[in-house]
């Protein structure tokens, strides 16, 4: 018989108030989402990690699919010269590159050594736009061809020198949709339609409350015009990008050389766009609904929405409890949420029974039922639902379970949703007007108990400013779509500013 | 108004009676599958050969569920020290590898130059059992926590001096499934299991008949005790390798060291096995299925089952005709076929309704309907099915078409399996004797005006005989498993032989 196991007080050690940075590395590893491999600085995405990745992956190729666009896949490998054609791409982000030089391995004296040399060494993709570009300009030659919809899901290397568990890791695994355009309009509004896309992808199914807006310049994806993001914020108030989607003008196009035949029959050069999310957003589900209990996954994205424990006291309850069980997985599973039938797996591994449960609440899936002899005879469930862990478990008419479970499934997902964004809104001030109020809520003591987060304030937009965030270690975010229009003077200067930016630290 | 093209006799030049290989590169081409990019041996996957590759996947991922399997992802790059351990397995296959070597790129006199050496090179994975295999070890301690089983979709890179698209490149994509086991029995029982999952996956969704058989010594995966397969037949008679099941034994788990605590306490060895296919498989989908018009896609995983071209002859048409398209769109998209919605396409691209049907016939979609004002009086659908393109078009009511839409899309899947198998089982050999009829079979002048296919014949087991069918280009393809198990004569050496076996040319 399983041993009664001390539950500690909470699951994880540190709480996030004690470190959050370890705490974070705690999660991930408990949840069983990932883990560093033995390749430097490159992670190795666990089952329930990539399950959740999974089922974003399948939602957001809906909407890219309802919205026109088709998948491809194109070579990992970009010749060298790609990037000497791109050299202020390169100066903008992309110097740290896997770089292949050859093509064999072969044993000398029973030692294996690079063998076979390449004429031209060959750059293991960081982005593709150069490699989709070199696409695209032999697909594309009139405007009949336009719009060249495509996208993605590819994994992608950028060397790291200080790897974060799927938050910044040397190779991880995206989507990057590249999109060609006749006109300076088409190709805005779709900027900005993918843009809203990761917004509501963020805020209705990773239950991420964002904050939509544009980089400044100086944040911009290098070769960019304009880029937009999502910004969302993790619970010690730093923030995350949690998406971007980039109007690249006719740079790209004419680097690389994509003209097509107007319709006035002149020769243009086609308005391009690329849009990304990545696996850093598993990173962003830990920090913005972790609790010290564990990870918490909103029931759209969780690969387990329901996970039922047998709780098995001796060998003649076990064919009636699993004979409930089995019955009650394949009622549950009948029930629709989010177009989809329910997810309901029963755990029959050979561990006690709060090892079992801890380890999902751990892993954070929405309910977990346990179920023994007593819950047979009564046609009960005993309910434990993780966003409510501290009111404890509930027994629940089994009928009443099975038709109620697609709302309840429901009201965990908005109730996510109305948490992560209460927090946002408790840790972003608008009040700050000076630059010495605005170092002091940015310093470790500065008066709000709970630390700093965003700050809501006007900026000049003058590069010089910048200089007085660098050493508090604090960026603009963005600058959000929703503005007073009023003017105000800038927070780090004093001077007269029309527009109000996001300020924050970030990851 | 759109010009009316001359229709060619056979879509595609050349024809497969006039040059196969040829052939095979234009329906690749033609169909927009796949093309050559700029990066040696890599190919991009276009949006007709990725859209059907993401049906496959989707497909089996479910048979992989079905049985127990989770997915992972593990690193792209393996250390080159891990190859080391596996000397053996190197020696096998792996010696043509990406070797990455460096971590940056820098300007040296405006010339970008490899930089940042790395310790250790870092091998680009031409498969992963090393790298999967040293997280198991780490991730198996008792008995309890097996059997593991892993799954990867990902992206493989073998360097291929002669590449050719889909079949041979650089870098192609694939699954890969690895488990580790308590017994050999356990073992051996999941082989077979995932060999089963191929076959009915080849059957019933790519409508390609298979051999199921396990593979002579020589032709095992390096490292394997036994190797099963499944293998196709193309329509110039040689065979392709659809997919493989290996029961590794503890050939990797000694090597790695994946060690457990049986059930008595005593430190044992898993059994591991690994299976896979890959996007190959869109190569043999065309081999298998293609004709002289272009591709032809089983139903089950056409990217649009149902493409309807609008036949606009005039502005005042356009209204009713469009809403007639969308109306029919959405009724059969309404029907259910193989679980799921019906995938029906409006094409409303600004080409010639001859160009378009030509296009769509050439890229292999099941039905076509061109609907036209007349259609649209006569409450009627004028249907092209691509696997009856000599019998033309027919009129059928709307209502009826919708109704038996299911049903028809089955037909298709069916008769193309059907005619595949007829194929196969036409171009198969069993009553070769002696080497001088075999020899004069795999000539080019052998008397079968089609050409040599598969010949089935007692082997005697004995290497040295393979010598004998290196001249010829010809090789034991696998030992199936429905054999006669009487004694007869090896038809390569005459010697005594109890097992058949199955040789062709293959690619």
């Amino acid at each position: 018989m399983a041993q009664q196991q001390k539950t500690p007080k909470t699951a994880i050690t540190p709480t996030r108030a004690e470190n959050y940075a370890e705490w974070y590395q705690q999660i991930v590893r408990h949840s069983d989402m990932a883990e560093l491999s033995g390749v430097r600085g490159c992670m190795i995405i666990k089952p329930n990690g990539y399950g959740i990745w999974e089922l974003m992956q399948r939602d957001l190729d809906r909407r890219f699919k309802d919205t026109g666009h088709e998948n491809c896949y194109f070579p990992l490998f970009i010749p060298l010269s790609y990037f000497q054609k791109e050299a202020d791409h390169v100066e903008g982000f992309a110097k740290e590159m896997a770089v292949v030089t050859h093509h064999r391995l072969t044993a000398k004296d029973g030692v294996l050594v690079p063998d076979g040399e390449l004429e031209e060494p060959l750059i293991v993709r960081p982005t593709s736009e150069t490699v989709i570009g070199a696409a695209m300009a032999k697909w594309i030659k009139s405007y009949r061809d336009l719009p060249c919809l495509v996208n993605q899901w590819a994994n992608v290397v950028r060397w790291e020198m200080r790897p974060r568990l799927l938050l910044r890791t040397a190779e991880f695994l995206w989507q990057e949709g590249h999109t060609a355009h006749e006109t300076y309009e088409d190709a805005m509004a779709e900027t900005k339609r993918m843009h809203e896309v990761y917004r509501q992808f963020a805020e209705e199914v990773l239950a991420l409350p964002v904050i939509m807006g544009e980089k400044t310049p100086n944040e911009r994806f290098p070769g960019a015009v304009n880029t937009f993001c999502i910004e969302a914020m993790m619970q010690d108030g730093r923030a995350l990008q949690a998406g971007t989607s980039h109007y690249l003008g006719q740079n790209f196009s004419k680097s690389i050389g994509i003209q097509f035949q107007d319709r006035n029959g002149n020769l243009e050069y086609v308005h391009t766009t690329s849009w990304g999310v990545s696996t850093r957003l598993l990173g962003a589900l830990v920090m913005a609904h972790g609790d010290d209990n564990g990870l918490r996954v909103p029931p759209r994205i969780a690969p387990w929405q329901i996970v039922i424990l047998p709780v098995l006291r001796s060998d003649s309850d076990k064919e009636t409890v699993l004979k409930y069980c089995e019955s009650l997985k394949s009622e549950l599973a009948a029930q629709c949420y989010a177009g989809q039938g329910v997810r309901v797996k029963i755990d029959m591994r050979d561990i006690s029974g709060a090892d079992k449960k801890w380890d999902w609440i751990k892993k954070g899936a929405p309910f977990v039922l346990e179920i023994g002899p007593r819950d047979v005879e009564g046609n009960k469930v005993c309910v434990t639902r993780r966003d409510h862990l501290d009111k404890g478990k509930s027994f629940i008419p089994r009928a009443d379970f099975v038709v109620t479970v697609a709302a309840e499934l429901e009201s965990i997902q908005k109730n996510m949703f109305e948490q992560a964004l209460a927090f946002q809104k408790s840790r972003t001030v608008s009040n700050i007007k000076t630059y010495e109020e605005f170092k002091r809520y940015f310093s470790a003591d500065n008066g709000y108990p709970e630390g700093p987060g965003f700050v809501r304030a006007k900026w000049s937009g003058d590069p010089k400013s910048l200089e007085l965030l660098e050493e508090l270690g604090v960026t603009i975010r963005c600058i959000p779509f929703d503005q007073d229009g009023k003017e105000g003077k800038c927070v780090l200067t004093g001077a007269p500013a029309m527009q109000e930016v996001i300020f924050a630290r970030a990851y």
